[in-house]
């Protein structure tokens, strides 16, 4: 990363440098990239962790290539916190394996998708704030994202009614497809509101959140009482300068008695729910329960156009660079 | 209620008016206020349930006066929820016995305050959503009001360094008089931000919220990671007509993982909690450890006023009309 994201990012904000590696120390592996994930978080967060020519932040699906850790064998993968690079070395600390009963037909690219962060976040988002009941209603935006697509298979799964909105007429129909019951253009309705209203007339029990901003506004006007709100992400914010403004959230808090609440899913990741919900998402996935699909940018040099992409919005499911 | 009120409200939007009452039939009750309570969930409520020419809302605690009800006797009292009348017929249903070991000694005016509604709402907020830990930091606003005294009183029992924000330098002296940590005045304070990180600079975990509006935007930025905060009141925004707009809370709400709820507490008047707390509350009181205050304006007739002056910040503590 060349320098702090002003805006939306651009690709001059990004340089391929090339380094020597060093000679691995005793208890160290050298790892080598296989897949690549891009995340709406890594917008804001680059801003607070990084500072200008730091490695971009990010995490990867890699293969041990050469050990001197007895613990952790050559050919073996793991999920990795390493930053945008291809070859890495790690003390074997901060590495996550993948399910041990993940089958050889699945791509291991999952690990970072369905089955990984944006799974989870997915999975503990509606069970510790959302906690939806059959029945009920529950609206999820971004919803043909990675996180998107996944909670509203969930929430169909636990017997809810699913609307989702998303920002193509592909991505309304690929929803479809996997089961949501309602879902909308949100660049193209002439009214957020009207589409709303239209998809569920009684109001919504559950609001996953992963945009913010102006359509949040909307949507909670159609809350119902004692609605739950998990607040995942505020993409339509990220790239703003100047914070954006609007009505004040409170008044539909209290006199709905809403419950709003935030989560980051770094909070969990060393918590059992985490290992559970990746547990039961393979489960899913094995029997077919949970769909999945993957934008799939190939080759390294790309990713910065593959991040850029993934916050324009440029693809359906899960947002992954292939080595 | 001559009509609804538009803005702040005007004695003009009010008008005494003498009724005959129907003599009593079987079961029923006539009761006669002694005092009423004026509360600031008045103003947004009768516009949404009155129209022009109803009975004022409100509550009160009256006395039996003719009873044709075997089971409420003459000379008891009771709450009622009979709207701004010194005398009404009842059919018993509706009424709320004082708790039962009431002492003689104490004014049965707290039945509407610290050991009524105010006081439950301050109970009933803290336990089912800030859930303060000893060593917690506690901010709560309108903090000299009927709910804030008590909210920040419990909140000292329950261990935790207490912060409270007040509109006038007397209710700040009160607040410090009955145990707050700090205190401060909203209004003449040079930065509500530096009052804040001067009153706790490691920020806050509860924030009981009665204020909304732009003290909630500065507010928020304050929170710990972690925070709860309870939505009670918008009292900065009841007399909007166009609604107040600002930066969005989800970005804090996200990135602090915050949880905010809002809560009414009509929602729990029938459940076990409300008693539970009454009972608490006119506990502490009678052991001294929860100090009191009455905003008394003398006169049924000086309602209106008594009303306006509560929304107006003229009241230190709760306030009450006496007949």
């Amino acid at each position: 990363m060349v320098r702090h994201f002003e805006g939306v990012p651009k690709l001059e904000d990004f340089k391929l440098i090339e380094n020597e590696l060093p000679p691995l120390n005793d208890g160290e592996l050298l790892l080598q990239s296989e897949f690549w994930s891009v995340d709406p978080y890594m917008r804001p967060y680059s801003v607070q962790a990084l500072k200008d020519g730091d490695v971009m932040m990010g995490t990867q699906v890699a293969r041990v290539v050469e050990s001197k850790n007895l613990a952790l064998a050559v050919g073996d993968y793991y999920v990795a916190r390493a930053g945008w690079t291809t070859r890495f070395i790690s003390d074997g600390k901060e590495l996550r394996a993948l399910p041990s009963n993940w089958p050889e037909s699945l791509s291991r690219s999952l690990a970072l998708g369905s089955v990984g962060m944006p799974g989870v976040t997915a999975y503990i988002g509606l069970k510790q704030i959302c906690d939806p009941k059959p029945g009920e209603v529950l609206l999820v935006n971004s919803a043909a994202g990675a996180v998107g697509t996944i909670v509203g298979q969930i929430a169909k799964i636990k017997g809810c009614k699913v609307v989702g909105s998303a920002g193509t007429d592909e991505k309304v129909a690929y929803l479809k497809e996997i089961g949501f019951d309602e879902a909308f253009n949100y660049k193209t309705v002439s009214s957020l509101e009207e589409a709303l209203k239209a998809a569920s007339p009684e109001g919504y029990d559950c609001y996953f959140e992963n945009v913010g901003g102006k359509f949040a506004d909307v949507a909670l006007q159609q809350m119902k009482n004692f609605g739950r709100i998990a607040v995942c992400g505020c993409i339509s914010m990220y790239n703003d300068s100047v914070p954006q403004t609007g009505p004040y959230a409170q008044p539909a808090i209290l006199f709905k008695q809403l419950r709003m609440e935030g989560f980051l899913i770094f909070s969990y990741e060393d918590k059992p729910i985490y290992e559970e919900g990746q547990k039961q998402l393979l489960e899913w996935i094995l029997e077919g329960k949970l769909k999945y699909n993957e934008h799939i940018t190939n080759g390294f040099e790309n990713m910065p156009a593959g991040f850029i992409g993934m916050l324009n919005g440029e693809n359906t499911g899960k947002a992954i660079i292939k080595a």
